[in-house]
C-alpha cells in the first residue's frame, strides 16, 4: 500500500500510518519520507476524511464503526462488512459511483478472488449481459497471508531435489504435520480447500466470490458455482472462467472489448504462446485475460482464463482507488 | 504397465515385450521373471491374442492397424483411433460391453485428463442423467512424460530456497528459456496451456476431454466446456467438476452413488480435512471424490473435486483393465 501511495498521483495531504501498539514507533517511508507509525487509539484516527483499513476481519469490525462515527469515510479491505446491504462493495472500474452512497461511512471492497476475475467479467457483463458463472480459482500462497507464503517456501526446500511426488503421502512424511495455513502440504500439491467450512460442504471463500459477485455486479439473483484451489504459486490468483451471458457472443466482440477497457490487459495469442499465467503478472496492477473461447456447444457462453495479483488488484490497489476516489469529494 | 500386470490376476499365458529396435535384448521384469525385449517388427507381433500398445500416437496409427491384420486385438492407449467411430473407446467401469463391438480390431483408451472425471461422472450420469459438463483441469507435469517431470523437477531446483514469485518474470528469468515441454515456466506457475492450438483458441487436450467424454458415455450432444491447466504436481491430475443433471440432485445421494461405485473412493468430510489431493492420491488406482456440493442456485447442478494417477487409472491400468476384460473372451 505504501508503495502504491508513492506511485500514484498525490491526493492526499497528511498521510498517518496507524498500526498495532507493538509497531508504534516503527518509521516506514512513504511518498519518499519518513512517516512515524501510531498505535491504533481513538486519537491516532481523529480528524482524518478517509481511512484505509488493511486489517483483519475482527479488527476492522471493532475499528471501522469507531472512525466512522468521527466522521471519517473508512474503506475496508477485510470481509468484515462486504455482505452488509448498507455498505457498498466497490471496484471503480465497474460500480465507482456507489462509493457516494454510504450509510454507515464505511465502504468496502471484495477479497482477492472476486477481484481477479471481476474487472473482466464486469466489462464482458456491460456488453452481454452475464446470466451464470462457473470459476474454478487457482490460488496463490500468499492469499493466506505471510505464513501462506513461508509455508510454501520451507515446503519446496524440502521436496527441491528429491524424487518426491509419485506415492501416496511422500509429499506429506517428507513436510511433516506443520502445513502452516494450508490443511495439505501445498509443494508438489493443489489443495481444494480455502477458508472456513459453511452450510452444504462449500468453503467461506467460494461463498464469497459468489456474494460479492452478485452485489458488484447489482445481479442478486446471478448463478454462481465457484470452487477455490489452492495451488503452489508465491503471488498472483488465477481463475478458469465459465461464463454464460443474455446474449449471443464472438470472441471477436469479447477480444474488442476486453481490448479497451481500464484495469484489463487482453494477452491471448496462444500461438505465440501468449496467455496470463501468474510468474508473468505478479507484481503487476491489471486483470490479464487469455484463452478466450466460445463454447462450442452454446453461443452465449464464453471461457476465460483470467489472472491478477492478488496483492495489487486483490488488495492494496482496489483499496487505493476507492480511498483516491473518496478523496476527490474532499479536494472538489 | 509390468507392475500392473504383476499385481492383478494373472489371466495371461505368454507375455512378450516390445519396444523400438534400439530396446532390443534389454531384460524386464514382469510377474517376477526376466523378460527380453524384442525389437518391433511384424514377427515380433505375430500370433498374438492380445497386443497392449503403451506408444506414441503416430506409432500406434502406423503399427495397431498392421497388428490388428493378423487377428490380434489391439488395446491403444493413444489418442490415435479415440475419435474413430469404427473403433470402441472404453472405460471399463463404464461401458465394459463395447469391447465386443471393435470393426477394426482396436479398442481404444481415453486420455488421461478424461479418464480422471468420468468414472465418478459416469456413475452420478447413471443415477441422475447428465446434461452438461464445465471442467478445469488441475495437470499433473507426468501427464507431459519423463520431460515433464525432468523440466519441472529441475526448474524447483531453481527456484527453491530464494525469492523469487514476487516480481513479474523473476521465475521465467531464473528458469530460462528451457520451459521443457511446457510453454512457460512450471515452478511456482500454472500454465493455462496443453496439446495443440486448434480452431476457437481451443487446445487439443480440452477438445479431447469433450469428445472422449461423450463417446464414452454415449451422449453424443452433451455440452461440455473444458480448460486444461497444468500445475507444478509430479503426477496425479486433479478436475474441479460442475456438472448438470436432468433430473433434481442431493449431496446425499450422490455421496451413496460415489460410496458404492466401483473404481471410486469417496473421501469427502473437510470438517476432518478429508478431500482428495494429487499428493495422497498418486500411486493409487481409483478415482478420488471429494468436495461434493450442490449448487446453491440450481438443483440440478453438482459440484465435485476429482483426483486421479494419470499413470495408473489414467493410462496403464484403463489399458490393462480393457485387456483383462478382451482376453476372458480367450479363456472362456
Amino acid at each position: 500500500m505504501l508503495q502504491i501511495l508513492s506511485q500514484h498521483a498525490d491526493v492526499w495531504g497528511d498521510i498517518r500510518l496507524i498500526a498495532s501498539p507493538r509497531s508504534a514507533g516503527r518509521k516506514l517511508t512513504v511518498r519518499g519520507e519518513e512517516v512515524e507509525v501510531l498505535g491504533l487509539s481513538e486519537e491516532a484516527l481523529e480528524g482524518a476524511d478517509v481511512a484505509l483499513f488493511l486489517v483483519p476481519e475482527e479488527v476492522a469490525a471493532q475499528w471501522a464503526p469507531i472512525a466512522a462515527a468521527k466522521g471519517t469515510v473508512v474503506v475496508d479491505a477485510s470481509a468484515a462488512f462486504r455482505a452488509d446491504p448498507d455498505v457498498p462493495l466497490v471496484v471503480p472500474e465497474i460500480n465507482r459511483h456507489c462509493v457516494r452512497v454510504r450509510p454507515r461511512g464505511i465502504v468496502a471492497c471484495p477479497g482477492d478472488t472476486t477481484l481477479a476475475l471481476i474487472v473482466a467479467v464486469g466489462a464482458l457483463h456491460a456488453e452481454f449481459g452475464l446470466s451464470e458463472l462457473v470459476v474454478s480459482a487457482y490460488q496463490a500462497a500468499s492469499g493466506a497471508g505471510r505464513g501462506g507464503v513461508g509455508a510454501l517456501r520451507g515446503q519446496l526446500s524440502l521436496v527441491a531435489g528429491t524424487e518426491l511426488g509419485t506415492c501416496p503421502g511422500d509429499v506429506r512424511r517428507a513436510v511433516g504435520d506443520d502445513t502452516g495455513p494450508f490443511p495439505a502440504p501445498l509443494a508438489l500439491n493443489v489443495v481444494p480447500w480455502s477458508g472456513s467450512l459453511q452450510e452444504g460442504g462449500w468453503s467461506s471463500e467460494e461463498l464469497r466470490v459468489r456474494g460479492e459477485t452478485r452485489k458488484v455486479l447489482d445481479l442478486p439473483e446471478l448463478r454462481v458455482a465457484a470452487t477455490c484451489v489452492r495451488v503452489p504459486v508465491v503471488s498472483a490468483h488465477s481463475v478458469s472462467v465459465h461464463a454464460r451471458f443474455e446474449r449471443e457472443v464472438t470472441v471477436a466482440r469479447a477480444h474488442e472489448i476486453l481490448a479497451t477497457s481500464p484495469g484489463v490487459v487482453l494477452y491471448d495469442d496462444p500461438a505465440s504462446g501468449d496467455f496470463p499465467t501468474p510468474a508473468d503478472v505478479v507484481g503487476t496492477d491489471p486483470t490479464w485475460v487469455g484463452r478466450v473461447r466460445r463454447s462450442l456447444d452454446d453461443d452465449r457462453a464464453l471461457e476465460l482464463f483470467v489472472c491478477g495479483d492478488n496483492l495489487r488488484k486483490g488488495a492494496a490497489l482496489n483499496a487505493a482507488q476507492i480511498a483516491e476516489t473518496v478523496a476527490a469529494e474532499f479536494t472538489a
